[in-house]
């Protein structure tokens, strides 16, 4: 276990606090080579060997619960925080903002480790890995997992960094959604679970947004059934596929805010600032993303549904041993603020102990990744109340 | 002038009212082509000859001051109301339920017009009509029209019918910006204008939208830069545009009482209820529409701004001179209620006399299109009135 930040950066990290960074860190894999325990998923397929790429800030406690697990969205990785060339102008982590000395995941107190998903393409086993059994990428052919089985993996990675149980889980999307699955499947190892800009099932709006992004993939010729080259991808198809999803991660009012009309005159072939935007949120993602990745992580979130097969959401919940805060956004039309209601009151019922807060933004479903709301400040305070009660 | 239905079925009709059909109808055509005096375009480019698609139901009063221009939206046609061919299952045309004997356009009383518009491809010049200066479809060389251009050929419809004034001029969405330019640009000529689910500018999100519904179009590789043959058009592009504009046509709610999450599994790849039927909606859609024409209307919608060149939108409606009719849907996410609002504060500035009702409903932005709310007894109650100042 390590910091991930070499001790002079983490030293000059720990100076700057509050909202210091944590330096310098790499991405670490693990992997798990157990020809005769092979990782099982839900839809009864085997996985073997399964690699696990992961990052860690701070520094686990002696006692080992001080251990916070964040759970990335869709286009995420493992690179959650701080630097990992550490030169000029280089962007930080994808949750800086709230990971590192006196940030919200106070490196100073907390132990943080982000991991990329089963089926990711940022360094864990995904549709992009090489199928031992064929020499080529398993492709379309990549298993069917669940929300379910990223859990899974995960546990298997806290089992090998010996952390038998989380301070927390946290998340955002559909990293929220692993959230809620990690305090419903494993109660006993989960002390907080925080759920943001998430939901426990999909509403068919968000299926239908899936889809057609998923068929821009499928049209594009360079799909191939996706058994595409890794540097020929259907590049045009997955380009399309971020734009159609970009547009629900952000409001109406956001796009008003940040574009109006500008760019666009009264004749011409359209040039609107907006579309200039999406455009460029395309050809970004085409760079670091894998189309069968997006497909088959796409499929998982539209199958997830906690209520499934535990009889209901309140059932569901009754497994839970953990406290719980659900963060929504007035503003998130994509998993809309009455879904994490339905969850909150699914919760009570059940008797679980929960802080919900709808915080009103015009930033929509994005918000969770972007400061100027009091999100920080409440993730601050359930983290550190779990703590003084583990202490 | 005729009815547009035979009179043995104008009569049957009458006789089913309140709320009968105008019965069996067909779309009449007229073509302006006068060399010396081409079709202007605001952006400068002249058309020669232009066709109009039209029908009519009812009867133009001697006085010829009963006369309703109804506007279609973007995929709809000349054919409003009544039936084509007359034979069991046919489906009636696009506003039956608002245009007929008893119905709110009362054919008993109304003269109603509907014109396929300026760019169309059901039977009006647009970018799939021949270009008389190659041979060849204009294709997308069609000129960049306007929503002004579109009410320009209505009015030369209108003379060409000798109509001098409309009683009326109603559209929803595309249909009412179109309802909106009429009565700024042609104030003599409109007694009232209503405007239907419909705004002043689209919103940055609805232009987003309509950009990545292109890009479907243009990364389809049968698009060949718009210069695919009539017989082999760009169906996979054109049909995912349509799946992502139906998206916009629901509302949250809608899709939830329509599709749940039915058909979905826990495993497997997807095949719930709303990807069916968004797939039926794009396969529908290609059998009935053109890429060029959709690349085009889609622009001049983005373009549209009622305000634009004329200082401001109070500014524009002092232009006006008639009554309005405003109403928007509550759950209309395309063409938010907000816009509507704005839109009737100016026209009160402005010195309009307007109604404003945002009806409360599920339905989203195709609510115009559908029965179960109180919009019909709007409209009846307005052309009423303005039938009896007029006469």
């Amino acid at each position: 276990m390590t910091t991930g930040a070499s001790p002079r950066l983490a030293a000059a990290a720990t100076a700057v606090a509050p909202g210091g960074s944590v330096g310098r860190v790499r991405t670490r894999t693990e992997t798990f080579d157990t020809p005769a325990a092979p990782f099982r998923l839900e839809c009864g397929a085997r996985l073997n060997p399964v690699t696990v790429a992961y990052e860690t800030y701070g520094r686990l406690a002696p006692g080992r619960r001080n251990a916070v697990l964040v759970c990335h969205a869709l286009s995420g990785d493992a690179h959650a925080a701080g630097f990992h060339r550490g030169v000029p102008g280089e962007r930080p982590g994808w949750w800086d903002l709230m990971i590192g000395p006196g940030k919200p995941l106070d490196t100073r107190r907390y132990f943080v480790i982000c991991s990329n998903f089963l089926g990711g393409c940022a360094g864990t086993t995904g549709p992009a890995s090489i199928d031992p059994a064929t020499g080529r990428p398993y492709g379309p052919d990549f298993p069917a997992y669940t929300i379910g089985d990223q859990v899974e993996l995960q546990a298997r990675l806290l089992d090998r960094l010996g952390i038998p149980r989380l301070l927390a889980v946290i998340g955002g999307s559909m990293g929220g959604m692993q959230a809620l699955e990690w305090a419903v499947r494993h109660p006993a190892r989960v002390a907080g679970a925080v759920a943001l800009a998430t939901a426990p099932r999909l509403s068919p709006q968000a299926i239908a947004f899936h889809e057609v992004a998923r068929q821009a993939i499928f049209r594009d010729p360079g799909w191939r059934g996706g058994r595409y080259e890794a540097a020929d991808p259907p590049r045009a198809g997955l380009a399309l596929a971020r734009m159609i999803g970009h547009i629900t991660y952000l409001s109406e009012e956001a796009m008003v805010r940040k574009f109006a009309r500008r760019g666009g005159g009264t004749a011409g072939t359209g040039g609107f600032e907006v579309e200039r935007y999406l455009h460029h949120q395309g050809r970004r993602f085409v760079d670091r993303f894998d189309a069968n990745t997006f497909v088959h992580i796409t499929r998982a979130m539209d199958r997830f549904d906690l209520a499934a097969g535990r009889g209901s959401l309140e059932a569901a919940f009754r497994r839970a041993a953990c406290r719980f805060l659900v963060v929504s956004f007035s503003s998130d039309w994509l998993f809309p603020a009455a879904l994490s209601e339905e969850m909150v009151r699914a919760m009570r019922l059940a008797g679980r102990e929960v802080s919900y807060c709808e915080i009103r933004t015009h930033q929509g479903h994005d918000a969770f990744l972007l400061p100027g709301h009091r999100m920080g400040d409440l993730v601050a305070g359930f983290l550190d109340r779990l703590d003084r009660e583990a202490t």
